[in-house]
């Protein structure tokens, strides 16, 4: 008989949403006239530059006729494409070869699969808090033991507080996979060069490979010595595997495009230089049929001069969000990180307050939602996550709720 | 330290496409002045329909303005084109319920993905020769053991033989995955109602699940009796999961759309009725986020009337390359299987040649370069693949040397 993979039974359930959904619809049911403004889940609410939906329709109508037609793309991604995003690293100075990039649908479906390439009893280790699908990816693939306060057993949690700067220190003990999130989620935290060399010269000294998530690299304005890439940091070429997106840097959350970059110099203990890299060439092989051609034609024109401009207006726009939202809280003497060099502001709870009780206190007294930190790992209890993704309106809104009626 | 997953490096290489144009290569070499035709990988060389690009394009220009625009999408896939899905198998008298269909990236990503919600001990069969996907996937996530003598030690290969048909027997020993191919890639053969039903009631009594790739049942024209899908059969509801794709029947390799339906009411051993679906939701919830907008409007667009009849068109002439070739190779005294229900012809090589001696053959004196069987398992040694997806005058071409210089 037919059984269901046990290690996707481990998963706990998808309780954060529909715990926050519950209280918002029990919120409204009680108080018709209210309007509660999300900012929960970080969908973009900008459009996507018309230069890159002139790409998808250039794409699209180009399948339409004999002379244009092309069919099964190239697993790695269309070269153009690679092409341009190598271009794109060369202005920080980074040699990122073609060669190395890989196209996805993505960064979360490649975050998800990229432990795929692993030995089943690797040890990971992720920042806690955490975005969950590093740690989920990883249960259902069977590395972890089950879910008990707040915890995978097997998971190596590394905090991630005010005291830290919300960077991890070093495991202590061996870890062989190490997830960072920079620009950080959930803690809109940004990391130096500093911090990014001690986990590089870390994973150089024991063998591990860092797992590289830049979906917020864009979002960096406040200096320009801030990496960008975990590739500005010495040795990183033998050690981290980077997987980027457009979807938060271009409005690309519906459109599904993104990179994973993993240079041939990669190696880990049971492969040879440049296995790693040809490992996820082989996995493609069997797994897809690359990606959408018209989508991908909508990065290229993405990528163009004025693609990148626009999108650059559009961070500028979300950034003025995050200033409006970040003003109302210290305006109320709430202290909040991020929101500086990420979409994300990370509001310690007044009077030690769990996440719960000050969802709860915002929710009803300023008509806001947002994350309770505690549902990104057990570091995020007494945090509350809000996003700067929405609409100005809508923000200025939840800011006079913030300002005019919180109530703690 | 990280080591690289041991399944993957289990996987055989890539040999066989690399050994056909290797060969191709040396040939061309050898004679500068002779055209190779490749009937090798089944790429189509049709347009989609425009209507279907009209879509596309609507889909992308949608999201460039603040009113139409939209961000992240329904995992699950567009409830709209999941109506019309659902539409569609309104015509064969099935009740396929909406909400059992998943939108996907294509068939080759789900079939290869499906793998994943079973249990890490569930014994797999599958139909040989095959698609090599079902089993690479199987290989990867470790269910099997290492490559010898052309199988892949602890999966069950049912021959698929013109004594039987092309379609399997019943595997004497107990099996909990079995995936089935209707109309069958390589092999071109249609499966009768009988013969699904014996293998539906096998699952039933063993419980076991089906997973049916039905990426060809458009192809099936002979007769309206022959079933298009899995759930024409009396309790395939209960015990099949079926996967389809756009690829083929509306030249949607480029594209990348598919859909797979887990019914609710289809159990495993360790589940709960629903649950199965639930679990293939659970892990979509954790690795992806839903498939492109413009792609998914692109694809309500094709099943629009004007869509579904322009995709006729293309598939009635894709077909008729499929008689031209067969009327070539008959002419000669071959064996043909196949080209009446499916885009694959399946060639019983002459005079007791192995696959590759008439592969050699072919390509030397025909001048066409097909798949040689041996390449998709055991069973297929002894025939040659080729496909109907060429432009015309390409196939004519195929054609030609086949009937004037085909000499063995």
């Amino acid at each position: 008989m037919a059984t269901v993979n046990p290690n996707l039974k481990k998963l706990a359930q998808a309780y954060l949403f529909k715990e926050i959904d519950r209280k918002v619809r029990e919120f409204s049911e009680r108080n018709p006239g209210i309007e509660v403004i999300r900012l929960t889940t970080a969908d973009t609410s900008q459009p996507i530059p018309q230069i890159a939906g002139l790409g998808i329709m250039h794409g699209g109508l180009k399948l339409t006729h004999p002379y244009t037609y092309a069919g099964y793309g190239d697993d790695q991604g269309d070269i153009r494409l690679r092409e341009a995003l190598a271009a794109r690293y060369r202005l920080r100075a980074l040699r990122i070869d073609p060669s190395w990039i890989f196209i996805s649908n993505g960064a979360k479906e490649d975050l998800a699969a990229i432990q795929y390439i692993f030995g089943p009893n690797d040890v990971v280790a992720v920042q806690d808090p955490v975005y969950t699908v590093y740690v989920e990816s990883n249960v259902a693939a069977g590395r972890t033991g089950d879910f008990k306060n707040g915890r995978y057993e097997g998971i190596v949690y590394m905090p991630c507080i005010p005291e830290n700067g919300f960077f991890p220190r070093i495991p202590d003990q061996e870890v062989d996979l190490i997830y960072v999130c920079n620009p950080n989620n959930p803690t809109g935290a940004v990391a130096t060069r500093e911090q990014l060399k001690a986990v590089v010269e870390y994973a150089i000294r024991h063998g591990a490979i860092i797992i590289y998530d830049a979906a917020y690299a864009k979002f960096i304005s406040s200096s320009l010595e801030l990496p960008r890439s975990i590739y500005e940091i010495d040795g990183a070429i033998t050690c981290a595997i980077e997987i980027n997106s457009f979807s938060k840097e271009a409005g690309f959350t519906g459109v599904r495009l993104g990179w994973t970059i993993i240079p041939d110099s990669i190696v880990s203990k049971n492969s040879a230089t440049g296995e790693l890299k040809q490992m996820w060439k082989r996995r493609l092989a069997f797994a897809s049929n690359a990606v959408s051609r018209p989508i991908q034609e909508g990065g290229i024109y993405l990528l163009s001069d004025e693609g990148q401009r626009n999108c650059e207006k559009v961070i500028d726009y979300y950034m003025a969000n995050a200033r409006i939202l970040r003003a109302a809280l210290e305006t109320r003497g709430l202290t909040v990180y991020g929101g500086i060099d990420a979409p994300y502001l990370w509001v310690e709870t007044p009077k030690g307050m769990t996440s719960w009780q000050f969802f709860d206190v915002l929710l009803q007294t300023a008509h806001v939602a947002g994350i309770p930190g505690v549902g990104f790992g057990p570091s995020g209890e007494g945090f509350m996550r809000l996003h700067a993704f929405e609409h100005r309106d809508v923000t200025e809104k939840a800011a006079d709720g913030i300002r005019n009626d919180l109530r703690f």
